[in-house]
Parts: structure tokens; sequence; C-alpha cells
């Protein structure tokens, strides 16, 4: 049996309240891009909470900071709780920021306890999970998985990195270094808002993540000719537009059809020469697909792939075709998941497995420990937006089910 | 009976080369933009030409330059003959140089036999035909219709136009001042190649336009909710590409089933946020469409309006429309059409009735005194492109052909 004890959900909303001002947009949401000066203020706030708690503080080469709790054997391995503290460009105040408050509160109630548990417990902020620079940055790192690839073309620009850390007083040599040693970690636990609508629709207090999904991304490019819109007939043009948009479509019916479990989007087209009265020539289409199966998600890239052919067959199109890269799908520990479930049984909250269709910092650090992840409903499944909301009560319920976790994996 | 005379083609050919040189860009087309240096080289060559032929000189406040041969009554009108001398950016080198070249080149031949006519002769370049700055700017300015609304807003940006006015020597005082008196034309006659493949496809020598057509513009924007493209399943969206795609097939579909006389373009989409990973939220769709004839273009603006509110409402979008104004379909006058006839017939030139698909500077001067066309073939169908090209031949045929219908009008 574990210990019958709860988080301080009062101590938890007044650290809550206090980091959603910090970078607050007056519309609910926040703006702190990674190393924005939101950011680092939230960080440094943070830093002030793990010292006034007589919590340990940490901070990386990759300026991941993080609480310790020596409860466990000394020198020995850690449980990791944690998720970030940047958002995307006037994001919500739930995302991330939620993970990190309950993985806080976690350390606080176990200090103030003063559990002794078989291990001890960090309570983390990984540096850009959402990607304004690089994507994933700080897990990657102290997972030893980050390489001088990733910082030499990094999505947000080399010029932004580079100006980004020196604001945040960081080096590329340090981020390079900053992997932790194998059997340093037990494991790796995170709460998150879902960011859909499953929980809300099935009225399900926690969401038991079994894997994040696989995300793969495309620049599909039409090309056609440029013509006068206006001597051209219809024809003899060769419009580009008309293969991105029967793709766009035609991508939708298929993963409605054939692929229940997955998600594709087209986020962007761009139009050359993009004016009112030429005839496109080019479409460069972004294109982003994911699925929570390994199987399925080869299958699905060539089905889309086909697709894409197709429309560009049938309106005598060419199509260039740019593989911008993929995260394999990764599934959840599933001695976490059993934890998971016990413990939401334990407290009464009733609970769902579910894939997360976001990725998240736990995929970098799969193959290093043991990793699960726990969700609380998002209400109407607003995301990456200042409509992001979760009611009080689930968000206090998500970090005691996290709490339970954590005892009946370290007692 | 009109006299049997032509042009010289050795001199319009040199002269046409000439001036092909100025702005080229290596690879058959030149780059001639309004008021960009190479436009102002290649006034400032024309201006030289006219001078050195005895023909008088004239350069108005809007900036149009031509030469005046005054072989009517003194003080009588003129018809004026005419096209442009400026290119879309990266353009070819026959569009509006073919139609100045051919006015210069009559000018010189009627000079040379001293032919006393009804009326004098003028041969014009127009400012600003492809719209760089405002659009027709020329020939609005020189038919009393530019006003101080075209100059606020130029579709080229404010400061631009202001820009290239004082590279130019111009003021909007004398643009809004550049209207011709009323009786002081006789006509306007314009030669210009296709810009499409009918002439070509139809093995004619010359085209006698019936009318211009009109273009209208619109912006609309598919409107649905920006979410997360992971987490949000694909029933769960209102995903705006999906109305832009959908509107861009249908507008296609509906021209070839029910227009087959008019065209349709969709030229650009923007997307918003347009991430990869984020559903769009609006996509803003560029169209324009254009017909010859007033009564289908109504039945036709009613029809796509219609069709772009069904693919909104399929989606569940929102949708909004912006007109951006319109040009209504201009037919040529009849007198000069049949002129135009009995000149290829005189000729032995076959040729076919067909409506112009692009705007052109005799729309502004349709009000004004009667307006005629003449298009000679285009390789390919190619416009606004290095590759434009019509074979020299049929140039030659298209300004003797222009000579007699001046001859015949003017004898």
């Amino acid at each position: 049996m574990t210990p019958d004890i709860r988080i301080n959900a009062d101590r938890m909303h007044r650290a809550f309240d206090e980091l959603a001002a910090i970078g607050a947009t007056g519309d609910g949401g926040v703006d702190r891009p990674t190393f924005s000066e939101a950011h680092l203020a939230a960080r440094a706030w943070f830093r002030r909470q793990i010292e006034q708690s007589g919590l340990i503080f940490r901070v990386d080469g990759a300026g991941n900071h993080s609480a310790f709790l020596p409860c466990g054997p000394e020198g020995g391995p850690s449980i990791l709780l944690g998720s970030h503290l940047d958002s995307v460009p006037r994001g919500g105040r739930f995302d991330g920021a939620l993970g990190v408050m309950a993985a806080l509160e976690i350390l606080r109630t176990v200090q103030e306890r003063d559990l002794r548990l078989k291990f001890n417990l960090e309570a983390m902020d990984f540096t850009d999970e959402e990607g304004t620079l690089v994507g994933l940055l700080g897990s990657s790192a102290l997972a030893g998985r980050l390489t001088q690839e990733n910082l030499r073309e990094p999505r947000g620009g080399r010029d932004r990195l580079l100006e980004g850390m020196q604001r945040a007083g960081l080096t590329e040599l340090g981020m390079l270094n900053s992997g932790r040693p194998a059997g340093s970690l037990g494991g790796y636990l995170e709460l998150h808002i879902e960011q859909g609508k499953r929980l809300e629709r099935l009225g399900r207090n926690i969401g038991i993540v079994s894997a994040i999904v696989g995300i793969w991304s495309y620049r599909l490019s039409y090309v056609g000719r440029a013509d006068h819109a206006g001597s051209t007939t219809m024809q003899d043009r060769r419009d580009a537009a008309l293969g991105a948009a029967a793709f766009t479509l035609a991508a939708r019916q298929l993963l409605m059809r054939d692929f229940p479990d997955c998600v594709v989007n087209v986020g962007r087209m761009e139009f050359a020469p993009g004016a009112f009265n030429i005839v496109p020539a080019r479409v460069d289409v972004s294109l982003e697909f994911r699925s929570p199966d390994a199987a399925e998600f080869e299958k699905l890239n060539k089905a889309l792939l086909t697709a894409a052919k197709e429309q560009a067959d049938r309106y005598g199109l060419g199509l260039d075709t740019a593989d911008l890269g993929r995260h394999d799908p990764c599934p959840m520990d599933s001695a976490v998941q059993q934890a998971m479930t016990a413990a939401c049984e334990d407290l009464a909250l009733s609970y769902v497995s579910l894939a997360s269709g976001a990725g998240h910092d736990g995929q970098s650090l799969a193959g290093l420990c043991p990793v699960g992840m726990l969700f609380v409903p998002s209400v109407d499944g607003a995301s990456h937006s200042p409509r992001e909301y979760t009611a009080w009560p689930d968000c206090v319920n998500g970090a005691n089910a996290l709490l339970q976790i954590v005892l009946r994996l370290a007692s």
C-alpha cells in the first residue's frame, strides 16, 4: 500500500497563478517562447521557488532547470518528473506549466512528510519543448541525443538560436555535453493537458498515455507552368493549385476512411509566382501526419505519397517530394501504465488509455528509462491558444495521481 | 481603294532588336518594369528614334511618350496608335514593344510617302500598362479618368509610385491634368501579341479583337479554427484549407461546364497561422475571373460566389468576401472591326474574331473614341515570360494590316 497522502492543492494553485502572470497576454494566455525575456523570467521565478522551498536547485548545460530532493539513496538514481515553462507564441497557460508545477508540488509534499523512497526525485523544466528553436532541445540533450547537426540547422533559424543561447548564458559545447549517465534515471513521468477533446467527450478524469504518436513532415511541391490568367484557356493550363487542392481533399478522405487513429494536416501552401493574374506555376504544400503505431505510420506514409502523385498526374503536374524528417511512434512503458491504472483506482478517478497526438519530451527519454504520461481534460480541446483551459479540480486530480504513481514506483 | 503600300520590315526589325536589347535578361526576355532604369532608358531611346526620324516628339504629364505626324488637317483630330514599352518583371520582348514599334514604323512609312490623310497620326508609348504601379496609368490619364484615389492606393504601393515618379520627373498634378480634349482623337488602334494559343491552333495570321474581357477580383477568406494538428481528431477540425481547396476545384469545374468563354484563376492562397502543426484557421484566396460579355460576367460572378459559400457551409467554415474591384467587358468599335476584316482580305491574311483575355490600354479610351485591336500569334501562347515569341513574318503581317486599317479609316 502506498501512503494515503495528497498534494497541497492551495500551494500548487498559488504557484500556478504566479507563473501564469509571467508573460501573460491579458486574454488568459501567455507568451513565453524559448529564451524570450518572459521565458527567462519564468525560469528565474522557478529557481526562487525551488530555493525558498529548501530543495536543491540545478541547471545543466542545456539550460534544463530542476529541483532535486535527495529522498532516496545517496548517489542513487532519480525519478524525473517534469514538463516545460516555454510556450508557443501567444499560447496557453497550462501547456507545460501544469506539469512543472505538479512536479514541484510533489517534491514539496514528499519533502514535508520527510518520506524515504527507493529513488531520489527531480522536478524538471526542459528547454524548448515547443521547438521555437530546435524542438525537444533540453530532453534530447539530457538523453545524450542532441547532435551538432541539430544545432546547425535549427527549425527556428541558426541566428535566432545563437542569439537566444547567448541571452540564456548557454554554449553549444555545454549543450552537447549535458547527457545523463546510463542508470542515473529510474523513470520519467509527466502530467500534461490532453490538448484534445477525448477525455471531455468520454467524461474521464485521467488519460493514461499508451504511446506518443510518430510525426512525419514533407514539403510537397506541385509544379505546373506560369501562364497569363486571362489569355490562357482553362484547358491549356498546367495549374499547380489544382494538384495542391485535390491532394488536400484526398488526404483527408484517405485518413477518415482508412486510418481512423491517425491525423493529417496541410498547414500551409505557398504559391509562386502568387499573383491574381498568373496561373500558379508552383505550390509548396506543408504536409504533416501522425500515427501512434509504427506499422500504420509506414502504411499511411505510402498511401499519402501515392495520393499526392495521383493528383499530380491527374492535372498534368510535376511533383517534388522533400522528406523533412520523422519522429517514430513511441510506446509508453507498460509497467508504468499499470502503476497509473492502479493509482487511478486507488483515488477513485475514472481513466482511459489513449495515445498522445502531440509530441512530448518523454520521446527523448524513452530509450534511457521507463517513461509514462498522464493527461487531464482540456476544455473544448483548445491548445496552443489563450483559450486553453483545464478546470482546477482536474489539475489537482492529475497531480495527486502523479504523486500516487511516484509512490508506487518508488516505495 | 487604299494605297498599295507596305511598311519597311527591315527598318522595323532593326528598331525592334535595338529596343529588345534595353533591359535584356539574356534569356530572350526583358526586365523593364515601369520607371525602372531600363524602362527610362527604353523611353530615351524611343525619343531619339522619333527625333532622328523627323517626327515630332511629345510627352505629357503622365509620362506618355509619343511621335506626332501632322499628316492631317492642322489642329484636327489624330488617330492614336500605340502600346507600351514597360514590361512585367522578367517579361518578354514582344508584349507592348511590338505595338509601339509597329506604330512608329507606320508613321515613318506615311511620312516618307508624304501622304495627306483625314487625320493626323500619333504613335504612343503609354505609361505603366502592366500595372507595376497603378495599371493602365497612362491611358487612364490621357482619357481624363485617372483619379486622386488611383494614385493614393496604387497596387504597387504608394512609396514605390512616388519614388518612380520622381525618377521620371513626373508630378501628381501633371498626371491628373493629362486628359485630352473631347474630339481630339479620331480613333485608337493597337497591335499586340495574342498571349494565348488560339491563333496558333487555328492557323490564322490575324486576330480581330471583338472585346476586351471584363476582369473581377475578390479576396475570399475561409475562416475555421486554429487547433493542434496532432491532438485534434479529423472530425473535430474546422480546417480552413478544406474550403479553399474545394472551392478551387469547384470553380474550375463550373467554368469548364457552364462558362466556356470565361476563365478563372486562384493565383494565391495565404494560410494563417501557416504552421505544419496547426490546423489552418484562415485561408485567404486570391480569386480573379474574366468574361468578354457583360451578362455572362454578372452570371459568372453569382455562380462563383454561390460555389464559394457552398464549400464554406460544407466544411463548417465562415466566409468573408472582399470585392477588390472590376473592369467591365469592353466591346471594340464595330466599324473598326469591319475595316480590319477588309484590310485582312486586301492583304490575303487569314483572320478570326476573338476576345482579348488580357486587359489593354484600349479599355481606358473606349468612351473617348472608336477603339480597335489586332492580335498576331504567340508561339505556344507564352506570355509574361522570356519564352514569349512571335515569328517575325507574323509581326510584319500585323504591322501591314494595321497600316491598311489606318489608311482605310483616314483616307
